[in-house]
């Protein structure tokens, strides 16, 4: 296909920094040892499956692959003993250096062997979807124990009645509990979607090769159960094609993350001077280097932060994958270091939270101080709704009330029962049992309210969630 | 709260635009009739299923609900017939248009009634999970349909071979049928995620109320249950906070976009006129209105194009939410339109995938005349590996091989055997059998390869994951 | 190029939707007319300045000319009288439906000849250029109103004070002011950008036809000149691949809604209850449809809400273009939408910050109210550092004094001088003369610090920047 | 402020992993030192300037500035020379860690003043900036290098045809400097941008205190002088509060990667065997561990997938800072880490792209052999335009040679003249002419046209643009 008359570059240069027949910066741009070292015990476990297989296809011996398996043992060895020696240049990524040393070790003839129909490129997918099915084990277990403390604040605080808040205005009593399920209700889901997820990660891509396949008709399937995958990619162009299990991970992990800064934005606010509804430990904030009455919410505000800069990992793969070829490209190798910070960010931050949680102190009198009768305006509604006014009338009823509290600068509770009967003669004696915030918060006991019985009940719903796998 | 010497406002301007007592802008920036009204059969089957419920917590006669459901149908009736008239100004959403006009058309005394223990933020969360429930079910039906045509052609198509491509570099033979199945691959994984997204959309929130739930004891399983929902959400705040399920939707659309811009990036460069290994039908194509030869892959381009919208509205929408305090607060209105478009591209693009794919036409001739003996340089080394050469050492030798057929300018198929002993002792005679492009894709028979078998196999697998629901 | 077997495709299916030679949603998919009808005016311009130029190049004569611009100046007419009438599926951009409609107002012969020598590559690209030039405009004019609103509210309100924070702890006592002006900085910065930013897109690439320029020797600086712009894009491939100068507007638009976003959450944070430092005018709150007692800041709410759909736009289209190849490729169609939205989002949002901003009312007693003395821990340790102490010691002492206050729950300015003697013995008598919020903030006086004359220096400079083009 | 009921939570667990007063993962989470390390010359700088500023304010002696002067500069060398001991856990960040061993080189008494009237919050803003203003510097010379190559290549290739693509379709012919010189146009406003950056991020937050300035009148001008900033941020919350300059930083970046991207794609294309337009040198290649006859362009892949990284860290960021409340909060520390990774990604990609550039080897006679006759159609159109036939006629009438030509299976070129005339009378002998690639392209001589002088044009202009500061 080369014309003949096309030039020849060697030494042709146009002003650039480049001289040599190499490139320093290039070499450092592509290579990837540095980060992928991660993956060197999953390279060394998917090496040995894929060699054990390599004896029923007959392109090893037994001897050669207990060889083989004996030397990948020892390089093992050498990572975890920090002893492992990187060649720089000669090692750009974690399968080279690893073939490398295998060779070293017992000799090339028949390490030489090893990569026989496998190509980097089905085996870099197998390593990373190793590596992330077993963080996400771990991720899991992060994420129950939050939500254990989550449920069992939620139970022994119960009796803690709060403002609940829309659009940061008070709005109705409601217990700390509830709040503290809000976001169980969210976890929850986000676990439940873990779950989905592994399943959805935990697929063997090896024997796909450079993209078309094996050719000596390795059995994929014996390679997956070793290794305890759960099946198979079935196409091979897909197997090294694919990075959307990299894309799902961080969907969920950015989702999660956008939650979690709620809730740190909640509980930031509710630790302010001005709302000092709960109090940090003292592990989980800092001091100011300039001004000696500060405690701050670092934890909280790095977890808020956070959820920036993993949703940023997120968007980032996801442009990095759109619209480029099929099959195995280079800047696939960009999906490696975002998902590495991306699940020790999560995996952090959810450690974190619960820390936070589990050592919090919450200041149940300034959460009752600052209830205030107009919170209970919708009762006073509902009081002649029950007297069988509908609703519409009673909303606008109520609103007559406030406004006469406003106007003769008193909290509702303290207008007479006079004055109430001024602005609609419905109302009885029995109407100042409405200011009672305890007897609102019972009051809601259809369920997901507020009551102890329907709070209760979102609690056992929590454990149940909790103990049941998918 | 408010103190005493608070300046009062009335009147006092800093310069700016606003001088009366509204602000047109105001009312524009804030109202969402005009998107929202899409919802108005999901607001008004919701509204009669809480009437009914209201029935057994004695809030509603059996009269007056009969009054409400009669009503509300006439009122569905005006917007089917496209005779709802909205009141610009007064009817800020779908949930203020319906009531009033129920008002209108049944009186405001029982009309009065419909909204008791319900709140805006409950009622806009179940409009927006039935619309998208149904939604979501069309957007199964079409992705289904591009899977089944997706299964059809490979199974027609499957003699063609074609160049597989890593890198964009031709890399080995592959059938264009397993290049479908890739796509096949990914499109069925966001099936599957489809129908797993479908549950989580389909939880009632109804009866949480403005934040803290129902007073009145509703029996909300039965509201769900009359909804067709598959359960509730079972935490008040959690009720009307959630926006989850609408960056879910979101983060599943622009996955699926990202896999089909892949797709589309591939057939773009396949219909260039350097490849031209398909020639898309002129219902998906457009000409130039300057240059009368061109015939440009508008829609594929379009699909590409459009991965990036539905990709903002993701990104847009969790930002939206990032950080904001628990709760409804007005910034989740933002979930709205975002969705709305959001929905519509991705099931426009699934109809237009399918029709591309329906109705191209594949070159298979230029298909293999793209196809270079070079492409089988692994197929030699593989040879030697049969022999019990060490894969290294043939991967050296077969590059030996490559180079002698650069440097005498002939395909590497036509050198001579002596040429070919040249560089290694160990070809024999029969070596001219690796020069088959046929037998090359045969020869990857394991599971997922490009072999004829492998191929129906996955056909097969792709037939049955889009019988199996979830 | 197309090779003689490959298989026509008419009438071959494979399962899909679409039968016939067209597609209906295709044609839906593929127009742009239902949005890009907001250009009429912008590309009957360029067609009149297009035209006036190829008198010169002899293409069109005298007479021609001025059928050209008298019919255009009718159709012109049509629109703003919102009489033109668009012809589905035929009218499928506004190029197409302005060129058309002219064939029919003057005769085909003529306006057959406009099109000479261009492209609807390069004449989108000088609509949309300058349409969004005219909107910069007006955009500029909305931020400057806002920041004048900020300056005279500034300088009107200096006298407040309040608590200064950081990480939502009250810090140290600052002026209103002074946080007005940190926006006024903020924006500014904005405004300076914008001014950048219209030179960026005020360039012509009418004359790049469809993307090899013109054959004609057209007289682009003249064109250029009609149309106002500022110079002309050099490169013909250039003028018609570039939607950088688009990117650019989102970027800004993105960047000044996300400092808007957090002046709204200060805001909604200052009029929680638990603040009270401001309240909104009714024009931009609104009230809830449960709870008759809700007065809440939807706008500002709606504001930070909307910088995420800036955001989204940006973002999205950022990934529309990344990776597509180059000069046009339909996937630029999807620039066009977002552009819209996004203008007019940043539009209204920079007139709803200023009628908020002009109209709510500052509850200064409630401001006071909330210094506490421990904000002056540091004003305490800068006493020691006056009187030559170490800042780290002063820290420290000052610490033990908060700690002491806190021990004996009291505020630090009610500990007694013996106590604070019996923390350090360096403090003298007139250390009580620290507790004093005004003297704090005047001690500022700085540049860029809280004092007086700094805060009026601040407002001098951002009234100088205003009046400032670039 | 605490109640008194608010429990103690020392050794109150909820289940959670922490037990006692510290957390070591939070110790990790909070702490910066492992990264801002990089700016310890900065930090000192910054630390030099301050100390200097405040003899005049009285804080220092004479004597006291030159022990600072000389123990900080001591600091530097220890960083220099890779002897700077971090302490784990007490150095958490390099302000800390700098001032902690000033401490220990001068004694505390002095030291402990260096901090007066400062805060890690103003001095953390200093030090991102005055590095990532040198930065800045930088990447214009990278920047500038590449323009520089690309004109030289422009100049120098001038004579290669090429086939110019709409929608990857063939189009017109353009030269092969037309192309490059589109991303000259580019790249030259992206350079323009990083200058007007620059001044942007070139300005001084130093004396701005934790957030509401400085109480000893320092002179802010002065310091900034020193540190050679161009002037001040003018609000002390502003000083503090901003990352805008980080965010227009990598909006910046992330814009340049999306055209890098673009262009990237496009040599990747023209790299591939069926484009054939260009040959990388080895130095920017790679091979296949699979497939012996490989040779990759993985240095332009990895420029586009690295496009979606630099955008990650823009959209983390902005995510990060949307809606938190105003002036410094921790989460503002997310935004240290990415700008580093950006900075130098993008830093590494421009010396990479120039490499590539420099160093392809152009295969122009591939380039002429992809030329078709067909692409010559609109010229074909033109001829009779000249005739007065109008344009629309012409598009109509070419586009019929067109079908003859397909129908009769020639290129357009090979029909006869009374082919020609069958389609229309008006073609004369002379219409062969149309057929010549040069021709073409040298008829576009309008400005940024394809003709020779039009490409010297844009090349001097280019130059121009590199020559000129701002």
């Amino acid at each position: 296909m080369a014309t003949k008359d096309s030039a020849p570059v060697a030494g042709k240069l146009w002003g650039g920094r480049f001289t040599g027949g190499q490139d320093p910066i290039m070499t450092q741009y592509n290579e990837s040892i540095y980060f992928d070292r991660i993956f060197y015990s999953q390279d060394i476990r998917g090496s040995i499956a894929y060699a054990r297989a390599n004896i029923k296809t007959g392109i090893l011996t037994d001897h050669e692959f207990s060889e083989i398996e004996r030397g990948l043992n020892i390089v093992l060895k050498e990572w975890q003993d920090d002893k492992f020696e990187i060649q720089p240049g000669a090692d750009e990524d974690i399968h080279t250096a690893n073939e490398r040393r295998l060779g070293e070790v017992i000799g090339k003839d028949i390490a030489g062997k090893l990569h026989t129909g496998r190509s980097r490129n089905d085996q870099v997918a197998t390593d990373m979807r190793l590596w992330l099915r077993d963080q996400l084990e771990k991720l899991e277990e992060y994420l129950v124990d939050l939500l254990k403390v989550i449920a069992a604040r939620a139970e022994n605080d119960i009796e803690h009645v709060m403002p609940g808040y829309t659009h940061l205005q008070r709005a109705q009593p409601i217990r700390w509990s509830q709040w503290l399920l809000m976001f169980g209700s969210f976890f929850a889901e986000d676990l439940q979607e873990l779950r989905h997820l592994k399943a959805r990660v935990n697929k063997s891509p090896l024997g796909c090769g450079a993209l078309a396949g094996n050719p000596f008709n390795i059995d994929r399937d014996a390679i997956a159960m070793e290794l305890g995958f759960d099946g198979l990619i079935m196409n091979s162009l897909a197997g090294v094609a694919d990075r959307n299990f990299v894309v799902k991970t961080m969907q969920w992990g950015a989702a999660l993350m956008m939650n979690m800064s709620r809730w740190a934005e909640d509980l930031i606010i509710y630790s302010s001077g001005e709302f000092a509804f709960i109090k940090l430990a003292d592990a989980y904030s800092t001091g100011s280097s300039l001004m000696p009455q500060k405690k701050n919410p670092d934890s909280l505000e790095l977890l808020r932060g956070k959820s920036g800069r993993v949703f940023g990992h997120m968007a980032g793969l996801m442009m990095s994958v759109k619209g480029i070829p099929s099959t195995y490209n280079k800047d696939l190798q960009e999906s490696v270091e975002p998902m590495l910070d991306h699940v020790k960010t999560v995996g952090d931050s959810l450690q974190i939270a619960t820390g936070v949680l589990s050592t919090l102190a919450v200041q149940h009198e300034n959460m009752l101080k600052a209830l205030t009768p107009d919170m209970l305006a919708t009762d006073l509604a509902d009081y002649l709704v029950r007297k069988g006014v509908p609703f519409r009338e009673t909303h606008h009823i109520s609103g007559q009330v406030v406004s006469l509290a406003e106007k003769e600068a008193k909290p509702m509770d303290q207008l007479s029962f006079e004055e109430l009967q001024g602005v609609d003669k419905r109302f009885e004696r029995n109407v100042m049992e409405v200011f009672d915030y305890q007897k609102s918060v019972e009051m809601r006991s259809a369920k997901g309210g507020t009551s102890k019985s329907a709070v209760m009940e979102q609690i056992e719903a929590l454990k149940a969630a909790l103990a049941g796998g998918q």
